[in-house]
């Protein structure tokens, strides 16, 4: 049995600790003392993943250092602005031979860095894993079908992940091209956001469709300027998670653009749920990354621009449909 | 004034009249003369177009002979199976000068020919223009925003239909690959009636996301094969029309899967309604074309299976969910 500790018990560190659990010998480290005693004794994680049993199996910690003590496999499953510290904390105990996947999708603020990169700076010369797809985790915990992508520049690596997370409900493929597979998966959020602003304020699905190409055309130029793989942009990791944030009720940060249309601000809508919509935060990184390599990001400036209060949701779907449907210098009709 | 003469008097001919007309001198085509007597006196096409009001300056003619004499502009909007009989009909009423522009998306049982190529056969020598992208008409009707794409081997013949279908919410791009733009557009329908059927059983955002790759996948494949573009695929024309036609309760491709995993068989669903689900038909079309080529089509295979009796949608949707997220062979995951 795989040694497995995961960082975080938010919705998908949860899960992922519940889908191993059996297969693997598995630890989760739950911050809050209060929280983890919850978990421990009830066996439930209410907030995050309502009535999913928590198996006995599962060592919860409340102290890191314990919990990733001895880990062959490292998950790591924080909000992306929280990952620096949490590895800064934790690196001590992170074995060399390790391997750390990343459950997740955004990038850091101010230094505008993929999680990878990050995960390289703080736990430097580990194997790291980015597991990523369309994985709403509300339908992995109802036991729905679903597919993944376990993406390494470490072949191996990849492979050990892949076997680890399949199941009959939960096929996983390998993939090389990290840079493709966590700008894709950062950047979809923001498109999502966008979405769910159309969404709320009733633009109609042919709209909502050019607006998805035209968000995969703006991550994939994106993706290929900072050395990603066209092709990784095309498969579950692009195309496929883009759709299911783009278009599922149970996506964060779709909902999140959706009570913006409604006229809240971003502040009110972020004071209404523990979940971290990731496309907030992103949505200024990219932009600022793009800028570093002259990429244009018209959705995700204008996403931006709702986030710090420049523009209203109306004003920026209105945009954002000029955008979508109007301007053809881009030429992404194909 | 452009001569414009529209044949078919469905929703999307009937919209395309309405959407011209005052820009140009419109002619609506209506075979059925009572039907035609009822727009020409109602102004309204209510099966069809609900209470869209059809201006008095379209004329309504129920002679195809009439309505086609002398118009620059031929707009066939008819059923994918009627095309062929109806340009006979046609033929010798459409000027050696008319730009034949096709709404129409199918492929032609038994002969597996795209719709320009019928035209080509029926009306030799004309230039040729595909409309198409994500417009689902009754969004159109509605006057929500959409975006199109005006296709065709001759660049100017594109730009004339570009600027005559232009208008503040309908945007419309020009591309130069008509077997792109017509394989995308045939076989968006048939991955949609895989996405009704999966989306009837409830198998989720996350497995339907995956089927929605793998489509792409599968029909930019078969393009590809048949001297395609594989851009057109990630535009419009693609990805575009595809999600919109796979996430709108809008789509009848959609809602005929829906209905198959209700328990009824294609026939009865076919009974239901005046519309023509036009990925019926192409499915084995698709197959048949495909195998010319030597492109597996593991979605439209399954969907024609359907179609033709030899399976339930629940054995269909098993099927199509444990290729969508269990076969490696195709590596769609990029």
């Amino acid at each position: 049995m795989t040694t497995v500790a995961v960082a975080g018990a938010g919705s998908w560190g949860t899960t992922a600790a519940v889908m191993l659990s059996g297969r693997s010998s598995v630890g989760l480290w739950v911050r809050r003392s209060s929280l983890a005693a919850t978990i421990a004794s009830t066996r439930r994680n209410p907030t995050y993943t309502g009535d999913l049993d928590i198996p006995i199996a599962i060592a919860v910690h409340d102290d890191g250092q314990v919990a990733f003590a001895g880990a062959e496999l490292v998950i790591l499953a924080v909000p992306s602005h929280g990952l620096r510290l949490t590895l800064r904390e934790l690196s001590p105990s992170i074995g060399a031979d390790a391997i750390v996947v990343s459950l997740v999708k955004g990038l850091e603020q101010g230094s505008h860095l993929r999680m990878s990169q990050v995960i390289n700076q703080e736990v430097p010369g580990r194997r790291v894993v980015v597991l990523t797809g369309p994985n709403l985790v509300q339908e992995i915990i109802a036991g729905l079908p679903a597919a993944s992508v376990s993406v390494s520049a470490d072949a191996d690596a990849a492979v050990v992940v892949q076997r680890l997370f399949a199941s009959d409900s939960m096929r996983v493929y390998t993939n090389g091209d990290v840079i493709g597979a966590e700008i894709a998966g950062s950047l979809k959020n923001v498109v999502a956001i966008a979405v769910g602003m159309g969404d709320g304020l009733g633009v109609g699905d042919n709209a909502k469709a050019a607006l998805i190409t035209r968000g995969l055309a703006e991550l994939t130029r994106l993706g290929v300027a900072l050395g990603a793989s066209a092709g990784t942009f095309s498969g579950l990791a692009g195309i496929g998670d883009l759709v299911a944030t783009c278009s599922s009720r149970l996506s964060r940060n779709r909902a999140f653009g959706r009570r913006l249309a409604m006229g809240l601000t971003p502040a009110e809508v972020q004071a209404e749920t523990a979940m971290v919509a990731e496309g907030v935060r992103t949505s200024s990184a990219a932009v600022a990354l793009a800028s570093t390599v002259g990429v244009e990001m018209p959705i995700a400036s204008v996403v931006a621009d709702v986030i710090a209060g420049r523009l209203s949701a109306t004003e920026a779907t209105d945009r954002l449909m000029k955008r979508a449907v109007g301007d053809e210098r881009h030429g992404f009709a194909g």
